[in-house]
Order: C-alpha cells, then sequence, then structure tokens
C-alpha cells in the first residue's frame, strides 16, 4: 500500500556554535554555506547571559538566509550571546504549515529553555505523538522536532543532559540534531547515521553543521564526523570544560549513510561520511562511462559529454575523461546554460505550457551541440517529466544522437529518511516496473543507462558496502517504516 | 513592594459565532466593532468538517481588524466552516513576544482540536505555570492562555467539556474566554466576572462578544450576559441541540465587574453589565456636575462646557445640561479637534519633544475658548503627562479660566485584572500622595476634582455596590494577588 | 450635456516654508494637519544648497503623511535643507495615473530647479496642453501641474518670477499653488480665489498653508490670505530680503471663494477667508433652526439633536441652541457613534451588501434614540444612498420621528474647481430634479428641509453676498467651463 | 583629466514584439532570457486599441523581471494588446535616481503616444540637454530617454517616422532602441553599431531583441542583425505591411561593435554580431593557451586549468583542450564553487571585513586543487580587489602553483558608449601603468598573462579587424568624447 510523505519531514541544514563572541554572524555565514539544503526557510537561536538570566533570542522566516536575515543593522544587535544554532529549511510550497514549522523550536521548560534544530524524518513519530497527546502534551505543528522537545520536557532525569539522551533513545528513524540549552551545545546523529553532521573547531570555538562548506566560510577546522549514535555535549561555559560523548542506546558501529548524499544533495566542494562529495562524484563519472561508454561507429567521430547544469557537472567531467582514456574524442562541453535568475518568486504563467518551465531554466547552447554525438550526464531521474522536456530541447540544437546517462540506479521506492521524493506512483521508474527500455523510450533518447546499486558501492569502495541505504533504489527500508503513514489531520 | 505588570496579559475583545454560513464573515464584522479592545493583533479561528474530519482554520497578525484582513478574496476562501471564534489584542507595543501572542490560540490535543480567545488577566498563572512544567509540559508562549491550554490538555476527565470546566476551575483572577473544540462552542466567564461577556442571538446561530455593539454590525440580538461563574456549552451540530449552562467551583452570586469598563474602555453604545455604557457615562457626568460645579462668580457669566474627545463626551454633556439645570449659563461645545488620522503607525520625530505628541492629535478650537470660563471634562488622569500638555494647549486659545473635572476617582493602584495602567510609580496620584491639590497644580489648572468611589457607585445605583471591582482607586484587590510577580524571564 | 470629471484634478492640501532649519520636519507637521484634505498620496521637496550647488530632494508615495513618511530615521536625513514644499492628495482611488500624478512635481530645466503642488482645477488646461504639445511639450502625466510646468519652462522672461507669473497668466479656473525654485518660494492664488491659502510667520520663517490649523500645529502665528490673483514671493536666501506681491492679470478685487470650505471641507478649528470655520457652521445650524425648526405638538415634548459625526457636530450643536431659544426642550446628544478605524485599508466585503457599509462606520446609541423625536443634521446630501441607509440605521434604534436638516442647499450641478463630486446624473437632488419631498420619500424621514443659497450668504454676512462661488447649486459658473470635457485618452 | 561615469547611462537588455496576442507574455520571457543585461529594474510597455483609441499600458518596477512581473494574476490581464516593448536595467545601486529612471518611459506628445527603451550612452546628450532646456523643454529624470523623447517631440517633421530618424540623427554615442508608437514599433542601432540589436521572426510576429537567447525562449527564429545606423520601421496594423528600413546619416558601412560584449557581458548561448559567443570565447581561451601556455617543468606533471564560473567557463574549457594539444596532461576541473543564492539582497555584514565578500560567493574545492599545478582563467579583471582575495582563496586550497590567465587584454580607459566601469583611478592596470609583473605581485600569482587587442582582433577574424570597439585597451574612442562631462547636478 502506498503512502504520501509529509512535507514536514524534510531535508534540512543545521549548524550551531559555541563560545564565539559573534556566534549569530558566524552561524548566518554557516546557514549561507548550507543553503542548498533549503530555501524554504531559515532561522537562528542565540544564548545570551544578562545579569545572571539566561535569555534566547530568536529571529525565524520565510525565504533565503539572505532575505530573512536583510537587514543586518536590525538583527545584529537582537541576537546577541556566544553560542547560537541555526536551521535551513527545504521547500514545503504552498503547504499553510509552513510558518509555524519554521525552525529552530524554542520553548521553556522545567530545566530551562532549550531550542532544536533537525534534519531528517522519524519513523515512529505518530506513535510518539499518540502517547505524549495521551499523557496531556498539546501540539501546536505538525513537524517531528515538536516531538522532541515534549519528549525531553516529559523526562524524569535529573540531568539536562540525561533527559535529552532518554528522548533521543525514543527516536526511530533519521534524525541529525543541535539542540541549545542554558548550558550546552548537544549535538546528534541517529543510531544508523542517515544524514550527515560533522564537528569542527574555531580558535575557541566548537562548530557542528551539516556538511564541512560550512566551516570554509568561516575559515573553520573539520576535526571529525559526530558518529552515528553518538550524543556530542559541549558546554557553553568557556574555559577548560571539554566536549563530552555520549552514546545512544543501539550505537552498535552499524551505518546507514543516505548514499543520495552523494549523488545530490550536498555540496561537491563539502566533505561528508568520509569523502570530499566532488571525488565520489568523479568516481561516479568514472565508473558511468567504463560500463555504459558512448562508442562511436566511426572511430575518429567526436563526442560531446555534456551535464544538465549544476549538480552533474562532477560526473560529466569523470565520465569525458574516462571517455578520453578509452581513445574515444570525447570531450566535455558546456550544452546548457542555466538561468540562476529564477529563484522561488518565479512564476510559470500559464501552467498549461509545460515545456517553459525547462525553457526558462535552461538554453542549449546551438553551436556546440550541433550535428554532434552526445552524452547527457545527469544524476538522477524522478518523475521523468522534466528529463524529457530538456532532451526535447537538447534535440532542437540538432545534435545526431543524444545518449542519456544517469549517475545513480533507477529511483523506484520513497524515501522515509528525509529525502523530498514523490510518492512512489509518480515516480518514473516505478511507474514503468523498472523497465529501462521504456523509460529510454518515454524520454527520446537513442540510449539510456543507469548505474547500479553495487556500482555506487563501488564508487564509496574505501567503506563497507552495507554502510550505506539504498532503500529508494533497493526497497530494503534499514528501520521498521509506517507504510500507513498518512498526512498530518489538521491544519494550522 | 511594587511590581511590573506583564504586558501579555492584557484588555481584549472576544467574539464567537456557530452555525452560520459565513461565521467568518460575521466574526470579522464583529471584530471590527470591538476594535477599540485591541489594535495591535486580531485573529480569527474557523471550524470546518471535511470528509468526515474536524479541520481548523487561522489567519492572524499584527495590526487592525482592517490590516490583517485586508485582503478579502484570500482570507474569505481560506476561512471556511460553521463556526469561529475571533480575538483582538490591545496594545503591547516593542514587545519581542508579540507575533507568538496574537491569539487566538490553536493546538492539537489528545481529545480533538481545540482553540481558545481569552480576555483578562489570570492571578495564578505563575503558580500554575511551574505546576504544568514540573509535570512535563513546554510553553512557547508567556501567555495566560496558554496555561488554559495546557490545564484543558492535562484533564483526566472523559467528557471535553468537563475537562474544559475543570481547567477553568483552576484559574484565579479575571477572564472571559470563548474555547472551540470540533464539537462546542465554550464561552466562560469567572467567578467574580471582572469582564464582560454577552450572549446573542442571529437567527439561528448563537453569538457571543465582550460587548454588544459586535451584535449590532451583525443585526443579532442582545440575549443576556454570560454570568459570573457561569460556563455556556453550545454544540456545534446544527439542528435541536440547546445550549448548556455549568457553573464554575464558587459561583455564588457574587459579582465583581470592573467599572473603568464603564468610565473609558467600552464603547458607549454597547450595553455591559446590564446597562448602556452611554447612560452610565451620562450620569458620571450629572454627579460630577451636582458635586463639582462650575459656578461664575458674575451669574451671567458663560461657561463653556468641553470635552478630551471622545472618550469622555457624554460625560461632558451630562455635565453641561446639570449645570443648566442649576441655572448657569453653561453650554457644550467642541472646544478640542482630535484627529483620527494617527494610528499605529505615526511617529513622533524628535521625540525629545514631547508636546508636539499631543498637538499632532488636538488641536483647540480657538473662537470658541477665548476669554471664557471653560470646564475641562475628562474620564481620568493616568500619568498627568498628557494631560499637562493637553491643558497647556488650551491656554494657548486664550481661555479666562480653566476647570478640569474628572468623571472617575483619582487612580492609585495597579489593575491585575487587566487593566493596562502603568506601575504605581508612574501614576500621578499616588506619586502626589492622592494630594489633589498637588496635580492641580501639576497640570496647572484652576480647579480640579475628581469624583469618589461613592460616586461611582451611585451611576450604577440599580446594582448593589458591591457589585463592582474598584481596585485601582482603593487597594482593595477582590482575589489574592501576587505583588511579588515579575515580568517573563525569557524571550521568545 | 454632461461630463466625466477628471479625477485627476482634485482637491488637495498645500504647505510651504523658508529659512528653517528643520523645514522637513514642520511639513510634515503641517502636512499631518492638512490630512484632512487629501489621503490618498502625500509627499515633500526640499531645497538644500550642497557645495554652492541647489539641490532638491524629494519624497512622495501613496498613502496617509504616517504611511509615506513612517520612519523617521530614514527621510529626516535625506530631506535636508531649509525650504521646502507639501503637498497631500485627495483620493482618486483605483486610478492608475495615481503613482506617477502625486505631487508635489519636480523638474530641471533652463533655469534650474522648480517643484509644484497644486490645489484646484483648471478649467483650460486641455486647450492649453493641446497648444503646448504642439510647441513640441511631452507629457508624462494627466495633471494640472505638469501643464503649469511647462508654461513656466516656455516663457522667454528673464527673471525667474516673471516667467511664473507670466505661466500662471495663462491659466483659467480654480488653483491655489505653492512653487520652489532654487532662489524663491512663490504661493499664488487664481484671480477669483475659489480655493483658500494662508500667509503665516514662524520666528523668520514664512509659511503658507491651505489652512490655518497647519500654523498651529507649529506654532506659527496667521499673518494674512493670500489675495485672490495675488502672487507672494519669498526669497530663499535669509537675512534681510523681504517677500514681494505681485498681481496676477485680471485681479480686481473680485472674489468667488468655495462656500463648500465652511460647509464641509475646511477643518472647523481653521481660519479661512477671514472667518474660523466653526463659527460659520455655527451659524448655518442656527439659521437652519430659526428657518426650519422642529416644533413638538405637545409643547413639552422634548427633542434631540444630533449630528452625522464629525463634519457636522458644530452645525448641530447651532441647531440644539437656537431650537433651545426658541423654548423647545431640545439637546444635543451624541445619537451616532462613528468608528475611526476603517482608513483606506477596509475592504467591504460582499459589496452586494451595501447597508455594511455604512454599519461599518457608524452605530446608533440606542438609548440616546428610543420613543424620541429626533433631528439629524447632516452638512449635505450627494448621491442620496449613504443617508438612505443611515436614516435607517437610526430608525432601527426606535425614534419616534426623524426630521433631517441639510446645513447647505441642493448640490444640483458639479463642480469645475476641483470639488470631488460625482457627475450630475448621480447627484440626488439633480435626479429628483430639486424636488425635496421626493428626496424626503426617497430617503424616508419625516421631515427633510436644506438651506437657501440666500441663507449661505447670511452666515457670511460680513462679506459681499458676491464674494463666493455657489455654482454647485446654482449652475451659475463664474468662469468659462469646457462642458465637453472628457477623461485623459490615455493612460500611464 | 579624470570624469565620473553617470550611473544612470548604462548596459541594459532591451525587447520589442509586434503583431502577437500574447505580446507582454512574450516580452515577459524574453526580458527573462536579457536578465543577465540588467538586474537592477524592469518594465513592460503595450499598445491596445480600445474603441478606436490607442491606449498605452505600462508596469515597470524596481528589481529582476521575476520580482516586478511577480503575480501573473495581477500583470497579465492589464498589459493587453499586440505589440510590446520592454526592458531590463543594470545595477546602479543605491542612486535616489533609481525610481524615476526605470525604463521604458512613455509619454503623449503631439503626434500621440511614445514609449521607448535604450540599451547604451549617448556621448552628446549634455549638450543636448541644455539646448532642449533653452528651447523650453523640462526634465524629470538624468536619463539620456528622456533626450530622445524631447528631441522627438520637438521635430517639425509631419511623418512620425521622419520624427524619429530626425531625432536619432542628432544623438552621438551609443544606443540601441526600440520605439514604440500608436502606429509602429521602430528599432535602431547607432551609426557604429556599439551595442548589439537583433531581428527575429515569430509566426506573424516580428521580435527584436539585445541577444538571440531573447528569441530561443519563445522559439522565435533569427533572421538578422538590425545594420550599425540603420532604423528598422515594423507597421503595428497586422496583415501585408511589411517592415521598412531606414538609414541615420552616417550610415556609412563602418562599425565599432563592443568586443566586450563577447569577452564578459553577452550570454554564451547567443549570436549577436554574427558569431555565437560561445565559439569567440573558446577561441579566446585557446589564444590565451598558444601564446601563454603553462608548461610544467617534468613533462609528465598534470596542470589543472579551472574557471572563475560563471562568465569564464568557456575560454577556460578551450585554454584546457588547447594545452592538452600540446601534451600537457592538463584537464580542465570545477575548482571553484559559485554560491547562486547570493541575489541583489544579500549584505555582507561587517564591511570591513571584505574578504568575507568573496567567501561568500565562492568556495574551493579542496580535493581537486591541493598540490597541483593550477592555472585560473578569468575574463578580466577590474579593480583587482576581487581577483586578489579569489586567488588568496584558492591558495589556501593547496596547489602548488597558481598561474592566472586573463581572456582580454589589461583595461586602461573608461567606458563612454555603456560599459559600466569604474574611474580610470581605480582600474588596477591604469593604477600599475600596464606593468602586468605589478599586477601579478598584487594579486599574487606566480603568473599571469592577458590577451593582447591584436589577439582579441584574431577571434574574430572572419570581421574586419576595425569593426570591432577596444576603447577601453586602447583609449582610442572612435568618437568624440566629453571627458569633462560631470555627474548629474541635481537628484530627483
Amino acid at each position: 500500500m502506498e503512502i504520501t510523505i509529509s512535507r514536514t519531514k524534510c531535508f534540512c541544514g543545521i549548524f550551531g556554535i559555541t563560545n564565539h563572541k559573534n556566534a549569530a554572524m558566524m552561524s548566518y555565514y554557516g546557514l549561507h554555506a548550507l543553503q542548498h539544503r533549503g530555501q524554504e526557510a531559515s532561522g537562528m537561536v542565540t544564548h545570551d547571559r544578562e545579569n545572571g538570566k539566561d535569555v534566547f533570542r530568536i529571529i525565524k522566516g520565510e525565504g533565503l538566509v539572505s532575505e530573512v536575515f536583510d537587514d543586518f543593522d536590525e538583527w545584529q544587535p537582537q541576537l546577541t550571546g556566544n553560542a547560537a544554532i541555526g536551521h535551513n529549511r527545504y521547500s514545503t510550497t504552498g503547504s499553510s504549515n509552513s510558518r509555524k514549522n519554521i525552525q529552530p523550536f524554542i520553548v521553556n521548560y522545567h530545566s530551562g529553555n532549550l531550542a532544536v534544530a533537525h534534519n531528517g524524518n522519524l519513523t515512529n513519530d505518530t506513535k510518539l505523538r499518540k502517547w505524549l497527546e495521551s499523557e496531556g502534551s498539546i501540539f501546536q505543528t505538525t513537524s517531528d522536532t515538536e516531538v522532541i522537545l515534549h519528549l525531553i520536557a516529559k523526562s524524569k532525569k535529573k540531568s539536562q543532559i540525561d533527559q535529552i539522551v532518554e528522548a533521543l533513545d525514543f527516536l526511530e528513524g533519521a534524525f541529525s540534531v543541535v539542540i541549545l540549552t542554558d548550558n550546552y551545545l548537544v549535538a546528534a546523529r541517529d543510531k544508523l547515521g542517515f544524514r550527515p553532521l560533522c564537528l569542527g573547531k574555531l580558535g575557541d570555538s566548537y562548530v557542528v553543521a551539516s556538511e564541512t562548506c560550512a566551516f570554509d566560510i568561516i575559515s573553520a577546522e573539520y576535526i571529525r564526523d559526530i558518529e552515528p549514535g553518538e550524543v556530542v555535549v559541549i558546554p557553553l561555559i568557556d574555559g577548560d570544560s571539554e566536549l563530552e560523548s555520549r552514546a545512544l542506546e543501539g550505537k552498535n558501529g552499524e551505518r546507514k549513510q543516505c548514499i543520495f548524499e552523494y549523488i545530490y544533495f550536498s555540496r561537491p566542494d563539502s566533505m561528508i561520511f568520509g569523502h570530499y562529495v566532488d571525488k565520489i562524484r568523479r568516481r561516479l563519472g568514472k565508473i558511468l562511462a567504463r560500463k555504459y561508454p558512448v562508442l562511436p561507429v566511426k572511430p575518429d567521430e567526436k563526442v560531446i559529454v555534456m551535464s544538465v547544469p549544476d549538480s552533474s557537472n562532477t560526473a560529466a567531467l569523470g565520465y569525458a575523461r574516462e571517455l578520453e582514456k578509452m581513445g574515444v574524442d570525447a570531450r566535455f562541453e558546456i550544452g546548457l546554460l542555466r538561468s540562476h535568475y529564477i529563484g522561488r518568486t518565479f512564476i510559470e504563467p500559464g501552467q498549461e505550457n509545460r515545456e517553459m518551465r525547462v525553457k526558462i531554466k535552461f538554453n542549449p547552447v546551438k553551436g556546440v551541440l550541433k550535428d554532434k554525438i552526445v552524452v547527457v550526464v545527469d544524476d538522477s531521474i524522478v518523475r521523468g517529466t522534466t528529463s524529457k522536456q530538456l532532451i526535447n530541447l537538447i534535440r532542437e540544437a540538432g545534435p545526431k544522437e543524444i545518449h542519456f546517462r544517469i549517475s545513480s540506479p533507477p529511483i523506484m521506492h520513497s524515501c522515509y529518511y528525509g529525502m523530498d521524493f514523490p510518492s512512489k506512483e509518480e515516480l518514473i521508474a516505478f511507474k514503468m516496473d523498472g523497465n529501462v527500455d521504456a523509460i529510454k523510450d518515454y524520454i527520446g533518447v537513442d540510449s539510456l543507462s543507469y548505474l547500479t546499486i553495487a556500482d555506487l558501492q563501488e564508487a564509496v569502495k574505501e567503506d563497507n558496502p552495507d554502510d550505506y541505504c539504498t532503500a529508494c533504489f533497493s526497497g530494503e527500508y534499514p528501520t521498521r517504516v509506517d507504510f500507513n503513514f498518512t498526512k498530518e489531520h489538521y491544519e494550522v
């Protein structure tokens, strides 16, 4: 039976910093670097101590980091304090929930202030929510994050860290989370480590972020990843206090990191799960070339390798280079121009005219493609409609042949761990029963090849093949999943 | 010992309606009529049943009703359903809390949806909040209303109405409240009935509102007041179901209605606590004239009676008429023009120049006042600074004498029941130890007279003198009050 | 034959000041005081001299003064300089022209900078515009003001003042105008002086304004009116320079001042055309009472006199007092409450439901009117629809009789001099052929009386009866009028 | 002597279309494709005929096309008509002139409506403006475009086309212009053809645009360029009317096309001046490699060629390929990630911290650059500050050597024809007297090479070398230039 993925559980970027006099400013830069992980909304919370009192300050709103925090003179004096956490939220366009669900969340409970920013998707949140309600909890949002807050508040443990660990132990599914209290910055990753979370250092400050590109922008140094099932506790008190590492129940070295982070989501200049994303993508392109090369009939015929910018640029470069090594007269070219003036506000007037959607975003570079054998490398195919229109567009530039190469396997299953795929029925590979030939015909290319799961595992060959979750390709979900999960039953 | 009144507990206007196909539109009109009770923010919640599911819709924001609901085509299609509640919020300018504290509040708990709009100020909220936190509740705002929601969610009672009654039984202080659930509209008033709340009928619909002027605008009929300590339960199911009346613990016929509602806050065209406001105000003016007349030395000399528009218009009319009856050649004149173009957005550039504040709002009508004996009637004096500047302004118009008559006693004490007075130390009457002569000199008038508490009681002579709270004049608070109450300790 | 009044020619408020270090701030206050003359848009221009260069600064926009100039810290540092002019524009809702037509206008021409703000309506603007176009002028707006600018630029006179006087000599119709150049503030009134314009002094500064209420707010002293046909030239150079008075061609002592300024438009606390508005309005009420009293059949029966607030308050007071003098037991009461929370943003959802328009604005005070003989005093009837609904509303409060008294004659003709009446066909008095009985029946009152033109003239008996324009009542236009005038033929 | 370039004369994108039922929509798409030519402001004018009358409709505002035209349902019904012109304006941040100078301009003159959109910079505008003012013209803006409008209005010619041609004959300098009248769309290019302007066809419609990428998005077909000194007249009347070509005085086949359009400004997928931009850029990269190769000491050492994205991508690809052909083990890599989330709203808090400007926009891909010989290809160096910081940033990624290659000669002179360079004194090449070694040291690279003007001419070898303006490199201005030109002397 099929489900509707709730759009309130989603891909996001998180950031945290301690012991820095410009904590909010550093977070601002960090969130900017993580903008690709969430463009719908952004928020920051700082912790300050005024006259012996702990004060939390928050600013959050809809839009890009540069839109929510557009008036420096306004927000900078407000967000005082030496510690901060921040969050970018992925698009959940049109949801009437959107305003209330913007993170971080901030509340007051028996042990003081509490702010949480969360990336991932819990798989037992419905059950937890029902239990909490039966205990008298009230919910103002449909967000997983509120569940986490209630679990912490419910804990009877004395120490705040114990409360947090107990709460996190209840959770199933994917989460990377930063929590700010009056005394600590806590950063944790679920037991299987679906989503990335990195630890860094900047002078005397600790920094945590979804990806290392957020460290680069503030010149922080990468130390290590937060481990799957690890809870890192960083005291806010400056001075000699050291960070403490706690383990969640069930932490056992097993990991199920999201391979799609490498394929599409993370930035190529980031290092996550121990590798530079750029390096893995280039490998994916090379494997793709070795296994599914495009070899011209006439040996001296030229082959143009192009990407669908920007996410498949590196894979396309790898593909071109590997083809060259095979003696083919291949070269990487920029065959599609991508407009960066679209943003969230671009309307597509006349929705009937769907082909405009692609034309507004892409224009083929005619001189480059005319009469050429063209290999188009893309990172994935989801619904297939965009690919079809894009290929149509490229076709108008007059290439001799178009070969489509995908640097991932066919996406056949929904993701319950935070990747924002549509429902199964909308996935072209599911609809066509995994028949690559049928997909090829639908999209209208001369040939189409995907990678296999084994190919992906080869690209991360330094790691154990089981270290990665490939459920969207294989359907093998590493945790219990509530297939009956339905969308939130009320709208706020 | 002195306290700071939390600005999150405050004067407001509330409205509710059932069984009306244009429930949101009726609420819009009702809230517009109640605009004087709160200009900072406004909100509405509707209940709809879609495919057998109960859905709550909410729109709220900062500004006047006409600003929050400025695009009819946008909000009207969203706020579907046959039942609604609404709320106007009084100014708490500059509070960083303001956005989150806008009412109604809407949450989800074990028994379904719940929305609350509240007018008044609880006196035991700090205690309740601490207890709830110790039980694992988390708070997102500093509002009393959230306390009410938690108490309902905590109740172990089976029936939702029992849960609500149990929760309200916990509360001390002043509250008039409307609650919307999936099945009921509940309207209740605290045991002493500090704030008004009226019940009306419009066709097959029940209506509740802070004042009857909200009934007039939608041509609803006034039935009766909700009684002090009464909980009125109106089923949302259309048809034969009748409303049910429940009693709060301690309901015993005693009442302590806020006399200041008559003096200043309510609209003159409303009926509250059983009387037209306009009628009581005229009586206050007449009593003021009888007890503190201005009698010219030369019997044929003319006396001009003017009001500080608009709240003291009726009292001034009563004063003038009574003086005339006493044989004085007195007449009511419009001596001050009031600008209605100020609104919430008006800046006062050059804050140092305080006198501009008054000039921006008022201009004396010179021809009327020149060389005359002038009686200025006002409803009250709070800090005294505005009165002083206003009298200065009138003085410039060249009157022979200025006599200042106040249709209430000196305000000497803070209000813990929802009236937005400043702290005691800022009250001119407290600062001058109740010395009327000193106040007269400070303000700079030829004579100054206030009413006494007994005079107020005479104005509502149909009622028992003990039926009204006069704590701001007498300091005799009818409930326990936490004088150590301090402002919220965190800002959200 | 009938015409459509162009909404771009209109009622407005103008202001100017010289030689004041806070020229913009003074203008801000002045415009605020003149807000009633125009709520659609507002603007200011200042003149500054920087490094020997003349610089004009301008800010203008749609909305109230307090909305256009809502951020003091933003506009105050921009509008530098010692001289300024400002303008408030009357509502021309929905016109796509509106943005471009906001005044003041500012241009650069051969003799330097030029800014103009204008109140009135030219009657030969179409002819002038055609002639200017034939000479190569291009027009960016449909405003009269742009015509004035072109005429000045076209002048071959050497001295800038001669250029301006020559340009103004071309104009026919109504205008009060302030002009700012690099060297002068010029204030002028058309030969017949339709619209008011006053001259004042504030320390070493000269001030001009449509009404004296703009002087009061900044504590400036009224000196005299700018005379009909007078051009007052005030040098910007501080020090000994004195103002110069020039005469327009045709200035001959004749005047045709708009009597409607007294009846409705000006503020009661202003002095215009040599009288306090308040005084004239009271006289109108008294004459109305003397000529059309409401005398109860039973001599001891009470009569309630009420106004339609706020514009007819003073006339109603005068009416009540005069009736009293005649021995009637009459008294002035506040019978209608007016909401001041409407503003420009208030929507009337469900336009079909026209009666809501009136209910949103007014509510009768029931206790006051029930079973009483009620006299409702209003300043004028235009279309009659609002009056009809208002009387309906009052009727619901249960009065015994309603007598309607109008402090002006029936409006039968369009105004070509700046008053924003609708076309003749929409005027109830024109539609009913001046038949007062028919109007009475339409509105639904027990009796209806208007004043006559002679009555108006009696109210300004100190002046020559011919000093006032009464064309909207009599149809006798004091200048040539282009009855074929049609609306602008292009939209910008 | 040095000058300040007026920011009101600038680079822009223009578009026009006739005889299309969705003229505004086509313009919307066209302007979107031309967005790179101007991001500050955007506007459209349509021509409609209603009831036999010609009506011009206009919408314009600050921001991107997608921001100015963000509500499709709002603008689409307003911009009716079969013909339209549009304009994108280049950044002139902070100018108080900005609002008034947004194009197209629309006016009314003796021959009807007139709208103009203009790209380029007149060199005799000050003289023309003075002359026009002496003839009685008034100016509302500081824009060249207003000068053009006045010249047309001044013309005594009978035919509107003659008026326009006469006006354009007066102009000196650079202009590509589209003019809409009640009867024609006119497109013209100055005698030397500095700026591009293309003619296309879409069904029965003619289309004109700055670049052919605006044709691609609406699937229009490119026909030919508007010739230097050509005035193309397209009748708006549908049917058999054909376009007419007129010649400006002085049109003689000579041309001085801006070579910088190829180097940086135009889109690589456009064809302008007869060539695909992409092709010329690749040639520039190849010539750069042939003349200034980076040859490793050890012949088998690898060389990484990277671009400063996005404008130098193609040149970098050409460089890498040519190096490969020379037997070097060179490859193109994506060494810098560029953030596209910056937009116009991004603030750089802490302006002192200038290096953040670059870090916010770019992040090096560390794995790619570490220990490598790196060639960075950029299109030009203006002030040198950004280049310096960018090289610093790349240096942090640990390359062995950095070689900087510029696909244009040193910029030594201001542009008077519309390119928005800063003043001469701010140009690094001017400051360092053209000393490449000094610039190399300033920027901090191991080697630095520029192209020569002859190299540029080789890249467009199909054309006559004299067909291009290279004044910014050589100082040889092809027209008279007013070196004393100073900034506008008033601000509006």
